[in-house]
């Protein structure tokens, strides 16, 4: 499996505003990018803070891409992962919509009528007691044949999995503008490290639309 | 005047952990550059916060090039300010001693008793009620001669300077770690903006130790 953390932050590391709302980071050339990104994943994760904020619905915009993964044996959309402890997930969301399967992870602590609700629309990967095991909820999705993984947010989701060792590639997308705010999410937030700090390799950096592109490599 | 804002994050924005404790972002080059910055500036500017955690000297580490602002006919060291609404700079902080001119700018909520003590230590600059007015406070900073300014944190003192519109450049050394942490200090941190984003530039952006040094002017 190969984790694909990918993200647009401002210059000052914020996804959004305190209030939540998205704010638009990146321009064209870095929306293809995402777009060629999440066609060239089998699944693409987020967090339920995601879903509930911003219902995304993580399909491949771009039809020739659609048809390319068509063209090698692929469906057409990559699979979305949403990671929700408690199946908070609305069913209306549009993360669960036909445009392409969905996986629920979830803890023990989902209630059983939330459960029921999601079971018609996603497939349920129960791992943890309180919270998801990303460990072996990932290793779940593996075993469901899902290799290449984008992870698309939020803050406390990448934290998690820095924390568990699972991010191979961090990819960010830093733009023009600041949001400011000690409440704002960050790129990594969740209780952060106080010691044994992630290391990372820089890769490559180049200018893209009117900001910059860092590629890090996980070290270890 | 000319502020300059200087930084080393992490790569998800954060200038320290949780628990305030500085760890090593940068490396020998970025150091070297943040010294050159120190010393082509006229005054190098801090919130208390800063001081209180850090407690910074802020000095002109390199002889070469405390040398060269004689030569020019400057003071050997560039000033220190610190913006300390209340008058918290303890007078012990390595920020009064004797190695540099120092300037606390307070607000009129600053008690009698610790103007007094920082009387002796540093040239008080008084404007707002209860918080520093940094328009007024730079307005007083440039008219005593200080047009090149350099600021060097913390998040809260930044995001106040780009509320008050008073940056005019932003220099971010972005570093391989992670440290995560929605609690953690990042660049810009205070209530944030919620509209009317600041915009920026991006002048440059290049490889600088092991991390990206991006440099950006402000609009506007």
């Amino acid at each position: 499996m190969h984790v694909v953390v990918n993200a647009a932050t401002s210059a000052d590391g914020k996804l959004s505003s305190r209030r939540r709302e998205q704010i638009a980071i990146s321009g064209e050339k870095d929306f293809a990018r995402v777009d060629r990104l999440r066609a060239d994943s089998d699944a693409v994760v987020v967090g339920v803070g995601t879903v509930l904020a911003d219902d995304p619905s993580l399909t491949v915009k771009d039809e020739q891409l659609c048809e390319r993964r068509r063209e090698q044996g692929d469906p057409e959309q990559p699979a979305r992962i949403v990671v929700d402890s408690t199946g908070r997930t609305p069913t209306d969301a549009a993360i669960v919509d036909d445009a392409a399967s969905t996986y629920v992870c979830l803890s023990e602590a989902a209630p059983v009528d939330r459960r029921m609700d999601l079971a018609d629309r996603a497939e349920l990967v129960t791992a943890g007691e309180d919270r998801v095991d990303l460990l072996r909820a990932f290793a779940a999705l593996e075993a469901a044949g899902l290799e290449r993984i984008m992870v698309e947010g939020g803050g406390e989701l990448i934290f998690s999995l820095f924390e568990a060792g699972l991010v191979d590639e961090l990819r960010v997308f830093v733009g023009p503008t600041v949001i400011g705010g000690r409440d704002a999410p960050t790129l990594a937030d969740g209780d952060g490290f106080v010691a044994e700090f992630p290391t990372l390799t820089l890769e490559s950096l180049e200018r893209v639309d009117d900001g910059a592109l860092l590629i890090w490599r996980a070290d270890g």
